[in-house]
């Protein structure tokens, strides 16, 4: 026989998060193509992750899954034949799911289809032309700047063509069938924090998840943005309305305080939780009432799903002046922000797996804690007594109707406190989980 | 054949409310007789007012009508036999509903019967006795000062003889039964804000709305206070029940600003929607809580209705120094006042008869906005979207529970913003009326 | 036959309160033995208790019944045979529920056994061991710093044995069976304000309320801390469960503001008239949430009771300085503050008493007030009309689901007033009880 070989547990680090986002840097993503297929097989490096591929016009509820776009090179020459705009120096120079194109354009003509941010010269601006077709380059306003020739060259070499749509999945059954879910878009081109920042995270976290003994299930869900999400939930549509918490990761790199935009329902326990668990790290974290705006919490959230799923980012989308632009780089994540972010969303999970609903087995009157070894001394002893009271506070408070949250809460107690005089009490016979 | 005679529609418009003031100005009202339904005759030519009558003597509910009172003349005499009091110079120096008298007085028996108010003191007190059989004059300071001859001849030349109580009604009828009660009192006599400005502003907005194509059907009555709204409520009680909201309209012609008083359920659509008009308008607005005093709201919020009813004034009844004084004539009144007065009760509802529920048809995920002309245009664009958000708006919470109303001041969007988007989403079949 | 002879009625004072709290103060007491016999047998001189023995062993929930304690002597001597601490001074000297001791200690072993506040140098501290079997000393700290000979004889005269555990009960019924509980510990050894206070200001509330007409029915228990509680609830499972509504009295003779504790329910009726009456009269009184800490309102709001019992005192215990040491005695409570208290539990359980639910039987518009004499006089009177509204106001919110003091403060009226409006109109025919 073997020796068994002692696997070392696996160790999230804000590093390994900043070198992932590094390798999927480079790589010209879209709603659809080969972009995506190649950034979850690098995800699949880390977890066994499910990939699916859903056929180019199928219908997704009010949708249909567009053509699939590639596009393996673009530029715009001058007369002398130089590319004075070239794909090859940034994907973002093209217009993201442009038509192809090749023919000579009047500078007037060009001028309608170029993009540039006055305000920052040196930058790149980020756009896409998804459901109207269209091309166009965009490009720093320097370079707008020199385009001063009557006539150039442009050429797109992109395809549109029916393929299909490709998302990754990846499900963590826990001891009960009740499914977190906890969502990434995966269609941005070279952006960092937008949302290379949240596939790094959520890939790290799903790791060490798999390696914990969970209470809920958890479902990784990376898809493209808008289209992604719609077709993940037309294509698991019993599925997705039994979801009974989730979480859209994003913006996850910079140095931002933390924002946490409540679901749709406002008040649920993953709600609660989150703002919890923000509040009590750093006052300057915010939390926002949902919007119908933003990144797929707008389909997790729409009418006829209604989950309690809600966007957990630091700066918010459109808030920070990089975004969207060349400017979203490398540079501007860090590996801290990343790790901090990683440990908010460990903390709000394992929270939420911990927060059970206990039932009190002696309702009448208090226990004699004393003959259980739970009581300190004599009477009159006026030093801390925390646990104590973290005992009497969960006694009392374990009738059915309040989760050892709402027990912290009420008790102005640190969740754990309470969470570890519930187990002292369970392990004495006192309480008992009230849906076991 | 004739040619066809274009109608132009009807032009509110504070000039003629004021005007309409003063021709109602000079009647001797109160809460039965002559005074009444002349003043309802002339109403009945800018509506065609039904014009009921109810004997004396007739139960309503806990009160019987009362005798009717009518009155030619009436005066105070000296010894020379000139008339120092008179009621052909204001109506108000009798007291209102005082019984016959004719005789020779003491002055201190007089003064036993004198009104006046000695810190205005050229002002005549509007006093009634509509229950207690009593006479009486009300006189300025000044005149009392003057009544200095040891006897004086009295005269009132009234009667209180079996009749009946009048009072007006008008019907418009809408899309659905579902009535809106606009009620004001008729009562008082030569007192221009208390409240022929309420005549003035009820009898346009009835006019205007009888030109319009309303979802609700409204009802606008002219009552004697108290035991005229009474009256209308025990003769028509299974209809008064179903009355869905009202409005109790008052004291509309003055500079100050509008005081809405909630209706005795506090938060019902009418309460939410004059809230939001009033503050939206100016924030010096008043919204106060219902108490059981004050005009006919007593009645229609007393326990066994419990109507929707508010009541919209601009200064409250009591809190200006003319209030039930011959200082509240029609200097005190202005047309633009009125005219204000007109638009708010029209925007209030206006807004009312709008907001409707609406389901969304396609629940599930966002619809595809942009194959049906709906969507702005690129992604990343920056600009102002408010319409655009307006539309995401509504289509995320018509899910049934909420309102027009209550979806603009969740999105803090403008009322009328958002019954356009419903409009445009109803157009592509996206919306559809909750009650359709 | 002989003369009736005419009974004084019982006229309550803080004198006489503050007399028998000087009457029980030398009694050393405990949760079981003779003290408490003694100190019950007192308090039946005032009122007719029924005094209950639960035999030791007795199971009460999660509790035993302990062995009865007594003691008749106690003391440390020196070598010379000097008492230097005797429990003939001070029953605190002995740590209460003591196991018997006769031997001679070093002064190390001693001092194991030995508590003071070296904050207080004068006081002697109040300690327990009722549930681990211990010896001990409490003494002054001056005293303490005087113990430096090497060996001690240490001599405590208790008994730890089978007997029972006592506590007392008054009754009084009222016209309805449903129970106001008022509870008392009565187990503190001299200790004044902690709880001889308590005692003192129940007895005489007792005797103030056998003397009424209650609507409710009353009952007064006088229990050991803790697990008399717990005893009588266990004895009394089902007419506890019955308890309406309870208050925990202790802390009243300080001259502190009154702190009231709210149920666990948080928002009964008890705690909405305690809030009232206590904010009515000074707003330096605290109105707290429940928490799982402090008298006995623990065992009545532990989760399986869920009674609406709230807990009233003065300064709260661990609030003042002399909590629990010998500076808790006859001067640290007066005359006036033990009346003051007598008088805010009276007004709070009057206030409840009275608290009923009236209907309109009129409900259909205001009545006809004037008909009926309720109405003062003529229109336009701008006097005040404080009764007016009060009748106008019981009237409109008579239906059902207010309270009289729900009205009080919709109304902002006191509730004494409203109360007499609700009685007027009730004679009127125009009010009648709920559940009449």
């Amino acid at each position: 026989m073997e020796p068994e070989v002692a696997v070392e547990p696996y160790q999230a680090s804000g590093r390994k998060m900043h070198d992932l986002a590094g390798r999927l840097f480079p790589i010209c993503r879209s709603i659809t193509g080969d972009g995506v297929r190649e950034t979850l097989k690098i995800l699949s490096e880390e977890i066994p992750l499910q990939v699916i591929e859903v056929p180019s016009g199928t219908k997704v509820f009010d949708w249909d899954v567009p053509r699939e776009w590639n596009i393996t090179d673009a530029f715009i020459s001058n007369a002398a034949g130089e590319r004075v705009i070239d794909f090859r120096q940034s994907n973002l120079h093209v217009l993201n799911y442009s038509i192809p194109v090749k023919r000579r354009v009047s500078l007037d003509e060009l001028r309608k289809h170029l993009y540039f941010l006055e305000d920052y010269p040196d930058w790149i601006p980020y756009r896409t032309s998804y459901y109207k077709e269209d091309w166009g380059f965009c490009v720093t306003y320097n370079q707008y700047k020199q385009l001063t020739e009557p006539f150039y060259d442009v050429y797109i070499g992109s395809t549109l063509e029916a393929g299909s749509l490709t998302y990754g999945e990846y499900y963590i059954r826990g001891q009960v069938g009740d499914e977190v879910l906890i969502s990434a878009h995966v269609c941005h081109p070279s952006l960092a924090n937008d949302n290379l920042s949240g596939l790094a995270v959520v890939s790290s976290l799903a790791r060490t998840l798999s390696e914990r003994n969970n209470y809920y299930s958890y479902r990784f869900v990376f898809v493209p943005g808008t289209i992604g999400a719609i077709t993940w939930l037309a294509q698991n549509e019993e599925r997705a309305r039994k979801v009974r918490f989730g979480l859209v990761a994003s913006l996850l790199g910079d140095k931002g305080a933390f924002t946490y935009k409540r679901s749709r329902r406002g008040n649920t326990e993953i709600d609660q939780i989150a703002e919890y668990i923000l509040k009590g790290r750093d006052s300057r974290n915010k939390i926002i009432d949902f919007f119908p705006y933003g990144y797929d919490e707008r389909q997790y959230c729409s009418p006829g799903f209604n989950l309690a799923v809600g966007c957990l980012s630091r700066t918010p989308f459109g808030q920070y002046v990089e975004y969207h632009t060349s400017a979203d780089n490398l540079d501007l994540i860090s590996a801290e922000s990343l790790e901090e972010s990683y440990n908010v969303y460990l903390d709000i999970l394992s929270t939420l797996d911990q927060n059970r609903v206990y039932l009190n087995t002696n309702p009448n009157c208090e226990p004699q804690l004393g003959k259980r070894g739970l009581y300190s001394l004599k009477g009159g002893n006026n030093d801390a007594k925390a646990f104590q009271m973290a005992l009497l506070w969960t006694l009392n408070l374990t009738s059915g109707e309040n989760s050892l949250l709402d027990i912290a809460k009420r008790s102005q107690t640190d969740f754990q406190i309470i969470r570890e005089a519930a187990s002292r009490l369970e392990e004495c016979g006192l309480l008992k989980l009230a849906d076991a």
